[in-house]
């Protein structure tokens, strides 16, 4: 008996819900490439960038997708055969780890664990190791959503300055940035990179990296720049050159009204409304997991993060939860991936999402596990209106 | 606080949430109106329209909104003088009848209530009493959104028939076609109408209007028929006749879609789900009624609406409430109209409408009585689920 | 061999090419009706039919076309038994007397042909002959589709004062508005009348009608009036009572849009573009006509319309002409109605149009004429280019 | 006196006019990564690829422009030190080995000029000179849309051949597939690329790599491959690595759709139309040649490009010309770039065109020419409509 039918809602942590304003800025005829009014949108799209990553540094974007941003981010600052360190705490610095062995530069992973954040002392005492300081870029996500893991950001900058280590700090923000705090120059962060598709509410297509002083000077002596992703050439007077080609033009009006909705709003109001509505998610499972099959992945409750919850379920298929929620009512939730794949549910509360979204997914999930008899305590949306009635 | 940023809702009784499908089908230039695809639609579309109104008899399609709908059904089959009976169960059978004076119809109320459905014996005994059949038309709406009332169609058809009285039958379905159980030849209805923005999830500006073999005989004599609403104009060869004039393309475009949709679904799946999710909302509000200030409006169960739930506030201003909803949770519910007017609030369950959009919609109230300090039981939402939970 | 495969163009007389921002305005979903944004958009809507109609009267928007309109222009204003009288130039205006004749109304039309405008001078002679006033309207088109005639509204309207005639002016602009001057209140006109897919580039399904002082007037004891076309309810100080029913939003959302081109455009400037692509127009088809075959319908140069082009084809089946434009090239032209069917040609330079769009209607005329050896003077469109050489 | 307010036609060399169909089709939420319907559509894109490119060998999507492709196709392929040969004949294919300096590549240049295609004797005699095989791989361009040239890729294969060399034959067809033959089985080519804003109709931010068996076979041993490029990644199983992270959806669905206007059109027809269009306006460029100012740029009219023409303006400014028909008639016509900058204008006839726009654009050069007295012959167009009329 499905009741899917009307709009359907996609929590998944990216490609999210993309606001109508957006899809609406896309329906148009494409325009010229050299002059006109594309240009202004490029400026307002860098400019707008510099705000949301909180930088005085030079913003680039890629027709690529956040893998992309990954080579961008490394090919335009390292030499062949520098070692780099990526910090574990889930599937997506390891996997940037990965993806550079391709390019020819030595990784190692700094242990850690799919359900813990990156620990500070950790990599200050890996750092302090590294005396003749071989180790040229430090990569980290702020938030994995894999493992829905938080890092914090700031605590590792300082394990690095307390170590007095010179390496080049990279912050994949590909799912934190426009759902949580970020701020580039304050917590001196050298190279950052994200994607148009989760907080920034766009359809996938287009990433984004900022660069700060310390990452320019590296630039200029890199051999690992590749034509495609390279800042100097994109730095390059010719409107053309800032895309090194035919920009992505109806991505950039869709990006450009995005951008619009964010500042519309207000950035640290949308930080807010993350918290908000990812407490209430928290609420709702913390009821569940009392019933002894839910539990949360990441198991410090300070570094759950606040666009994406991670919810494991012992002993029980979450596939049929999944489709449940989707066939019959409407939601389509994340699955687990990597080490966690089939191990549960990702419920995203990131991007275009307001309480009626949250409330109503939250709402589906408890109908799936009554209707599905998995165990649970009852309760969980109670909590969560509970939740956000106490903090509105 | 505001936590409205993402989809918007709206769970007004009309208009509805009109489906992706159907804004992108009407998003194209115009066309030939003469000859070309748009014959095929208007025939997909007239044909359509019997299958929703289970009925064989002819259809017609007006650029118009349904009181539009309402002057087509009495001016092509009335005269001048003429008594029209319009049966009292809220605001529209009412309203439809205020609206006939100027037609220079004869109109009479049949007595009833904003919080009970028609009484079929009031009926019968009414039109026993008019043994020269002064009455020619009996006006009835199945769903009068105001009240939420939902009136037994069929029960009523008994008592005209129990009376022996020849007066046309004529139904308004506007808020009912495409939610609940409709049967116009069944039911022997003999003009039946609606309009494109409800249960139909199109954009306003079309209504229909259903002839069966009666009302086609009483058109032939008829000397209130105008030019645009004329039957016999509307049945000519010349595509351009069918609208008498120029045919409202784009809102046909989106309505055709609008069609497939609910034939892709299936009619009586399309019921069933405005029933289940009608359960979830009304078990919601008997929970929330147990504090004594929200009651629903129709007091006998039997009669409540499965495509809107009217609920009063008792010593309530509902405004807050509804503002609540809207601004901070995302969604906009109905305020009450007519004699009932800032009494209470609508919800609707009704079009394009599903599990997570209604279980969300009943959280953002339940979420808002709490912070509003509105007395309620709590659990609303939590019996919504458990009624779902049964019933699937 | 089809060259089709591009944009296709509409060049009929109605309805017009659709503006990309006036779809992109439509799409987007429905919204409260009783209050919010949608009440913003009915004042710009009705205060922008003030300047369109170049009137300070009261100006109605109707869901319905402009055969809604007519109906709304006499049902609002006449009596039972009235007389008008319908000025003959084509087939609209005797069509608007004609479809008076189930409004109980007595109908007169003064004799015109299908190749000229309306005769002032016979007007006069006519209204003259009315000692007793019976004619309580007059009925006229400023621009008859079917004719290509444009009728000199300022000239009649003169004939009426010169006989010092009472009867209402009622002039149906819908092919013309937005075209090419027209002056509701300084030209003395009682009621004027258009649709929205002409000149007002928008989809069809709506309709407006102005009315001026002596119209409001005979209001107030016309018994012919209808609940939908009703002018006092229309007034009513409820939102809702302004569309008599829930109001068309979608359109109302693409006509506002449209109402903002044309005043970006500036009205004069509208106006002249109009005239220049006509003018070109009219040069290739003077060019062509040299061929012995192709001529204007409307013989008087003075009275051809600045909308369309009516083209007659001597002996010669304009079909496999309409057809070669349409499927070889991918531009649809009109085909001739009324008693002109199947003679010719209607070329429309109406709404959303543009130098290359003329230009390029006339070209695949031409290749097409070349084509299918319909004897022509060639050059047509090289007269259309040093035409509009030679006047901008 | 502009003449603009119409549809907006945009007659550049890319990106070009996108179909409605497209953008509607792209006009749609996002929906998930890892299942459903996504699947299908790049199953499909891919398939569609293969047909496009006349290829059993493997495609690629790139959420990339085509400077993307261009390194895809290098890195993929090449080892670091590496010769390759580009084959000059206007700015792109000199471009392309200048981008891959940065790859660690060593770049000759096979000396050409602005106004002629490649010449196979040249190729053939410069690869014989190469006994030793240095060069691994040869690049060049189908059609370079700053010079105009359509280069004879047989002819090259051929010299190839006759040099009996082992290079990889790389062809860039961004400004030709979709619009001219190509066939890359049959014409022995190694790697071809595209792009999806020129002859494929859609919004720009794809393109498109396709390899054949000696190209497959390079990339197992080639070590400049990248992370985000690199082809064996891409081969994975998971969906998601075929686009080597997020998947660009929306792009994807209007080039999925795009595929399908192509396909319904029918590919030898899409040529064939792309062939009558560039003589129609060769036929036009001709005549007005004959005054003296206007000439081509390529001077063997065998080479000349049925997708662009480039036209020179001797001793004369064209950004008078450019401006007059996008200010005054609707048209934005190229402008030359590169050697040729503000030499003269770039005509396009490429992707979603049709006779009308292509008369209509030549219509509004003819009438520019006019207005701002270039020296012209008069006739252009009637040249253009008497050779359609001929080859039709």
């Amino acid at each position: 008996m499905p009741l899917r039918y009307g709009k359907e809602f996609l929590m998944i942590p990216g490609p999210t819900n993309v606001p109508e304003e957006v899809l609406r800025a896309m329906h148009r005829p494409a325009i010229d490439i050299y002059e006109g009014p594309l240009l202004e949108t490029t400026d307002a799209c860098l400019s707008g960038l510099k705000q949301l990553f909180r930088t005085e540094g030079k913003t680039y974007i890629y027709a690529a997708n956040g893998h992309g941003a990954w080579d961008a981010a490394l090919t335009n600052t390292l030499n062949r055969g520098d070692k780099i360190l990526a910090l574990h705490s889930g599937l997506f610095a390891a996997g940037w780890g990965e993806a550079s062995k391709l390019l020819d530069l030595s990784v190692e992973v700094l242990p850690g664990t799919w359900r813990a954040a990156v620990d500070p002392d950790k990599l200050e005492a890996r750092l302090k190791e590294d005396s003749g300081h071989e180790i040229k870029a430090i990569l980290v996500v702020q938030v994995d959503t894999a493992s829905g893991v938080w890092n914090d950001i700031q605590a590792l900058r300082k394990a690095i300055d307390a170590a007095q280590h010179p390496a080049l700090f990279m912050v994949d923000t590909i799912a934190s940035l426009g759902c949580i705090p970020f701020e580039m120059d304050e917590w001196g962060i050298d190279v950052a990179l994200t994607g148009s598709q989760k907080g920034l509410m766009s359809p996938p297509g287009l990433s984004f990296v900022a660069a700060g002083p310390k990452a320019d000077k590296a630039h200029e002596t890199a051999n690992l720049r590749t034509n495609y992703f390279d800042w100097t050439f994109r730095q390059g007077s010719v409107h053309y050159q800032k895309y090194c080609g035919t920009p992505p033009e109806h991505l950039l009006f869709g990006f450009r009204k995005a951008l619009d909705l964010v500042f519309d709003e207000g950035l640290e109001q949308v930080w807010n409304r993350h918290t908000l509505l990812a407490d209430a998610t928290r609420a709702a499972v913390c009821q569940w997991a009392k019933g002894g099959v839910l539990e949360f992945n990441i198991e410090d409750p300070r570094h759950r993060s606040d666009s994406v919850t991670v919810v494991r379920l012992k002993d029980t298929d979450p596939e049929p939860l999944r489709d449940f929620t989707k066939e019959v009512c409407g939601v389509t939730i994340g699955g687990t991936i990597g080490e966690l794949s089939n191990e549960g549910i990702r419920i995203a509360h990131m991007g275009h999402v307001n309480a009626v979204m949250t409330l109503g997914t939250l709402s589906a999930i408890e109908l799936g596990l009554a209707k599905l008899d998995i165990p649970h305590e009852k309760g969980g949306v109670q909590a969560a209106i509970d939740t956000l009635a106490g903090a509105l």
